[in-house]
């Protein structure tokens, strides 16, 4: 049996839109190196960059119409993520589907399977993350589950989990630490300007960062290339 | 003994230019799913999408002689495809190939194997889809055979079959089935141009197409969350 | 134990700035088709091509102290060079490195592994070429060696060697050859400028080349279509 | 923060025993095609069959500290389940850590990262499911977490979950449902005994399984040779 | 629309025998190099050695329900060819299969998708040549086409084509020309035995086939270690 | 212009056969886990183990004709490390080649490569570590080098090193290494050997290795399943 699970509560809409503000790379560290689902996943077209609640998507290989019955299920400022329960690179999505979710305000699609007309994706702007890019058609014959825990590539998406995306990848926060997570977003983002600051000025890591001394400890030796060509050498 | 065989009938040009205004997942759609290159043919620049007949050539691993002896047989509106008899990562084709292709009116380059020089093609606008990107050369020792059948990235192509291709893939129409397979595209179109109309204005593809009853003959069931949730922890 | 060999001797910067003015295909043959890394290093971002002296660094796997380490040893002109000791695709390098190595003057970075902050990294105009883009984090916990011989993308690479890299991908070319492989790729330029000239025109590689007489000793045959199918149905 | 947490409930163990009689392909279906790791995960010798309670790891890339913490936690019957939280090629575990957890009485390891002496885990009968065998070793600097939820390979498992492998994969089974997909495993069986006799004799599943109408509803046609292949001539 | 063609001719029997005796490197190179299948279709257990006259079958992906179909067509002698229109790691098939078609004396299967039950099938002596080991079941939805051409692991397969599979991989003999390569396999058998003889007794190939000249030619030299570290060093 | 150096001095026998003795997982460890190769080169067969000096040979992609030359320099005692100076799946070597090379004492193959005839290799006790097993042919058309440096997996290979392979992988020490390498794999081994009997009895290495205190400094905290439970829910 299939079930739709409808109005899960969604992440806070505040602590979105401040995730929003932040890479992949950095919300990813500022929740303790946890929720980066994996890089095969890949954006069609580059240069987007979102966050939005998600609305998960388990679908089976090579079968689309789950997709089909979860438009219904997102409102504005959702993500579609979508996982299918044996590997495919078949095409599940495409601009028709794109046009439906667009028209509701969904800002973009995650999918490990296949995506097609990326042409038409990038032209309408709307992002999508997938593993493949493939025309390969999908069938409508079974139906998966929409709102229900899945795992993404490799990693654990739960409905209203806050999904962040960049040139980098994609990142998911759970719903309840949105705000936390946004916070300590916040928080390394300005240690990091301030970093860049003295980067830019030509100052060190090793001495910004005090390395030196521990770097000594673990037995790092400097020699010049003279000496250590002639120790090669003899 | 390796064959190049001569004038090979081309499918109609108006067929071919007809199958040009469609994407290759319309295409592949429109002759029943049949034709798809395998995915991981990519285009080595994005935006480009043609359609043309196709000159086959077989070549060795890491040999390209074969495609020089190919530039002869080739015409005004064909697409050159290249399969090698064992796969190679070797970079058989770059700029000075594109520059005598693209003087004969060849409208690019599909490859199972690799492409270099991708800068360069860019910059011509002679697009290519190959499996790898590899500045590795090969050699001019042992020849192959062009304008005979071959199988490329998995799917049979004849010489005088349309090749279709775009930021989606590749994909082969028979020459026979040129002018069918065309005007089926075209009637695909049409009906997704009125669903596209219709999703644009927020209609659900559940009711366009009608499949609550379907589904829900399938079992599938809606459930409020906290009604679900209750389920999940009892 | 690691260690830092400090001022290895640098190729020479005219021949450098000279190799910077060809492709990588181009540099790969003139050196007799050696040093081309493997093609999985891809650009992470198009239009980028470099030409510098290596500065090279062996990592452990997910761990990028030793990239703080190596900045300081850098000057301008160099490209740094990083090998993993076993296979990683964790974002070792992002745009707060970048911006150290930029403000040294470092022309870009060549990475066995994953890289993150695209995005920003395209912006800054810092190219990378890198086998996955990541955003997972490493560790600062084991050093390794800066300056010493590596195998990167399965070449060595000595510190003070020249890295070519362009879209196609990257090449090495020992220090001491430099100014010799810079002179051969001027003449295969000129060479080719020539077949182009002459391509364009529409002339045959089989003629420019003159290679019909040895494809005739190979054994190669023409036949036109109505033969050859006559006899394939016969 | 890194936790162990002792003590967790497994699945019972008569549940567990009967699950053991099952192989993973019949477990799978009988849980409703759900719960099936990645086929990438293989068995490092062939002829293993087990079932056992998951003890659960979390460890970082390329550090097995974790694995070492777990063994305290492990029991007659169990099995380990280790998942890093960012792929690893490296051998987290060889026969030094087969002889600790053998003499606690667990039954095997499956692991989304590499495995080393498989030899010698092949002459003490100690299985092991794992992605990669790799003699590249780890270190121990990070602490991971022990029976705590985690991903492996595609699946969750929770600690107390029943793993059942052989040489077809490894499926997992949530411990809650451990009697119930026991007994639907047997019935599968059964109903498979059955079929099995009837083939034996000669007989099609098409008659057997009362197939042939729905295949003709679905416009499966009949047609001889020498028929087709006038047809495709003409 | 899917068709089962009837009772295609096979191979003669004869020549299927004696191709029965040679193994499948012997085969391919006894062709001219033509007729493998791709190296990722992988024995499921060692030692198997089989030819017989291929039944082919053209699936969708992730649905096995074509199979079932296929078995009837089967006769003493065959070996059934699978090739799914879209890539898949689904395990279409399993020791009920195999126990149908093992009493109708079919010899073995290549399939370019999944297989499970390999414990099962080893020990009822049922070989199966795959692209992966995997457990995730298929559905029975959609019906595709049983002895039409299709092309398996990027090789085209006739119904009534020779397949010889053994630990080395899978080749395709075309119907027509079964007698010729049969012949020409023991040609080839004959003289390598010679060779066999000749190397046993310490000959070298250098001159057993005369190479020394032909390599002089290309411009090998030869150099004493000493000589060469001098001049590395020099 | 291509070389075949002759007579270049091998490591120490003594030193080689000390090194038989160990796994390529305590070798690596010894050398302070360097000189592992890529994990991808797998044993053809099981059960294999062996220690020799190497002979180098770098072959062009799909030709195997430098392995021909390389046989004459071949002496008891040493293993042939091939590696192709672009990716091949071709079959470089089989049979025939192994019977040669056993006849003067040759102990395996290491190849970056392909290798075919595995079921002739496993009889005769031939064993090969090679990344692909595959029938496909090569050509002798272009000569490569034989001792003279090699990258092969990923790993610097020199003639006359020590090349250690079980069914773990491949592992090169260098000549001038090879005594201390193997007396630090003693060592470890007689280290290990005391671990396992206390691990036997059933101490941990927690203990063993007095690992508590520094892991309680890391933070790992220890809970009951009740109280982590009654947390998560919380």
């Amino acid at each position: 049996m299939s079930v739709v699970v409808r109005n899960p509560p969604r992440a806070d809409a505040k602590a979105v839109d401040a995730l929003a503000g932040y890479g992949v790379a950095t919300v990813h560290e500022a929740q303790g190196r946890n929720g980066l689902l994996a890089p095969q996943l890949r954006p069609v077209y580059p240069g987007a960059h979102i966050a939005g609640t998600a609305v998960t998507v388990s679908v089976p290989p090579g079968d689309n119409w789950t997709i089909h019955v979860a438009v219904e299920q997102c409102r504005d400022g959702d993500v579609l993520v979508v996982a299918p329960t044996s590997p495919s690179e078949a095409g599940y999505f495409g601009e028709l589907l794109a046009t439906a979710l667009h028209a509701r305000g969904v800002r973009g699609l995650v999918i490990d399977a296949g995506c097609r007309d990326v042409a038409e994706l990038q032209k309408m702007g709307f992002p999508v993350w997938s593993r493949h890019v493939c025309a390969y058609g999908t069938v409508k014959e079974t139906v998966g589950d929409v709102n229900v825990p899945v795992v993404c590539a490799g990693q654990r998406v739960a409905p209203g989990d806050v999904v962040v995306a960049d040139d980098d990848g994609v990142v998911v926060v759970p719903r309840a630490r949105a705000a936390d997570v946004a916070e300590a977003s916040r928080l390394r983002e300005e240690k990091e300007a301030a970093s860049r600051a003295r980067y830019r000025r030509g100052e060190l890591s090793l001495d910004v960062s005090a390395m030196r001394e521990r770097l000594a400890a673990k037995g790092l030796a400097y020699v010049e290339y003279e000496e250590y060509a002639a120790g090669e050498a003899g």
